[in-house]
């Protein structure tokens, strides 16, 4: 049920349609049963979409519902499916997402990392054949959660946006990079693509009719440009670093190493198929010393970090991670604000599958 | 023996002073016993030193050699310390450095971990109480020549010149990061600070008298400068990103969470004795194909890369790594370069310690 009813006349002056996250919720699993998935992954799945929304990053949120469905029509999802493992060994494993929903086939990942890792103080996970996993950072926090420090390379292939530092071909996609800490309370995460900006905000802009900052993006003959159109022209996306973009190139052709080739999943336009390569990594920090000393530590480390003097305009530094937090605490209390356009397409969507609309 | 005597009148437009590296080698080794290392030691510290000259890193090179000896005096290096294992797992290690030798304690890591890789698929290995250890990447280098992935997040402790994001206080150090993944041939290397620029390149613009650029530094007032001093006198070097610095700030935090927090070695100014503490972590490919089959897939990825076009003035696509091979193989042909003043140190040094010169 919405809080608010489907308008075609709402106009960008009134109050967006607001919804709690428990009634996307509801709303993502009867689209995903709808489209053929199992109850237990349709719950997997809507929870990460909806996890995106409340975290702030609406473009991995609900949005994605309408896509998802046509890749399951094009048979680029196969909704039903289960991730199984091809090789493995007490501390390593190789998975075969067999197409399944990607966040499917990363929550098994993240599952089997979390418990080789208890057992033996480390573990490696490496995934092909996966569809879109969504917001990487999720299974590093999940792995934090129970205790681990977890690194995730994920690159996409089948796609490519990002040049090589120096060159003027896309060739590398943005290549996320997550990494979680655990903290008493909610982890530290750093949760970064290894491209100035994700694909989606140059969209954005596009859509909106807006300029984008100088240094996101290249056109076509490898000029900076201001202007989001460009990158469809032809234009690449920058490594992030600025005038060190060197290190975020570096860093992504390392995702691309990790996830896409040592899995064999795939980089870039080397592959047709569209999905992601991952490799989950996780350290038990017990391996080394008693819990709470290590998170004793770690906050003394970060209430250390918290003292600096801040800038003109800086309220305060903060942990890595934190702003996800509380924006989902704001959207926990206050509700998610979906845009008429994509709350339009959602109803679409419901009508078409015949299920109850958000 | 010299190739060229030292003399207090060399001056700038005269060829500097030239070395083969061998000859430096055997120099470093004679000054290095001298202080009491043994033979072996001596020949680990010595290679680490040359190698960082030949790859172009003359500020991790023979000019160190004046500062251990010193530090040597000051108790702050055991010269004939050896590491020892606190804490294990077949997958772990916790090491204590006993303040020998940086160089000898993470190679012991970097053995371990490639011994113990090779036999449970992966590995993680921490280390505290450990002085200096030189130039990140050797040892990530040294661990995909054995065939594996290496990833080493390397803090400092006892020092801070970095400030956190949005902050005007330094807190962190340079952080560096280590990433190497095998290749026919010399292995792909990521070796990054998590700052703009290494300390060293600041101070380098100072005593030359030389302004740096803008985007580097704050000054105390947390305005940016392009006067290094301002370095010296309460300022901060912005972590690397650019206006995503943030992502730069987090890589730098999770290097001390890995290195400083996990190890208990410590971070930043928490700590007033000054080392480096280091997680080595390292994954064996064959844990998930055959050695030749991903070999031969790294070699695709990497041809895909350099087939990219390039911006105006740019020769080629470089793959990460590459620069240091080719300043090392010229190296290796035309000699090491000491400016004439690095060389009157180093034959004071001789002088004092009653051994042969360069």
């Amino acid at each position: 049920m919405s809080t608010m009813g489907a308008s075609a006349s709402v106009c960008y002056n009134e109050p967006m349609p607001t919804f709690n996250d428990s009634t996307l919720l509801r709303f993502a699993e009867r689209v995903l049963v709808a489209v053929g998935a199992p109850t237990s992954h349709a719950e997997t799945v809507a929870d990460h979409l909806v996890g995106a929304n409340l975290a702030g990053h609406d473009s991995h949120g609900v949005i994605r519902l309408p896509q998802y469905r046509a890749h399951v029509r094009e048979g680029k999802i196969d909704p039903a499916a289960n991730p199984r493992i091809l090789k493995e060994s007490p501390t390593t494993a190789l998975l075969d997402g067999n197409m399944a929903w990607g966040q499917v086939v990363a929550k098994m990942a993240t599952d089997l990392a979390v418990e080789r890792s208890r057992k033996y103080g480390t573990a490696a996970i490496a995934v092909r054949n996966c569809y879109h996993i969504g917001r990487v950072g999720v299974y590093a926090l999940d792995a934090a959660r129970a205790g681990l420090i977890a690194q995730i390379f994920c690159n996409a292939h089948g796609v490519a946006r990002v040049a090589p530092w120096g060159g003027t071909d896309a060739k590398l996609a943005t290549n996320p990079i997550a990494i979680a800490v655990p903290r008493r309370g909610e982890p530290v995460l750093v949760d970064i693509t290894t491209s100035v900006v994700a694909e989606g905000k140059v969209r954005v802009a596009k859509l909106g009719g807006n300029d984008i900052p100088e240094g996101w993006i290249l056109d076509s003959d490898g000029k900076p440009t201001t202007n989001p159109a460009d990158l469809y022209e032809g234009g690449t996306i920058l490594p992030f670093g600025g005038a060190q973009g060197h290190k975020g190139y570096g860093l992504g052709v390392t995702v691309d190493l990790l996830g896409g080739v040592v899995t064999n999943a795939g980089c870039g336009f080397m592959t047709k198929s569209f999905g992601n390569g991952v490799l989950f990594q996780t350290v038990d920090p017990a391996a080394f010393d008693e819990s709470d000393a290590f998170l004793d530590r770690v906050e003394e480390y970060l209430e250390y970090l918290m003292e600096s003097a801040t800038l003109p305009g800086v309220a305060e530094i903060l942990v890595p991670g934190d702003p996800e937090l509380r924006v989902r605490d704001a959207r926990k209390e206050s509700g998610i604000e979906l845009s008429s356009g994509v709350l339009e397409h959602l109803e679409e969507l419901a009508t078409e599958l015949g299920v109850e609309g958000p």
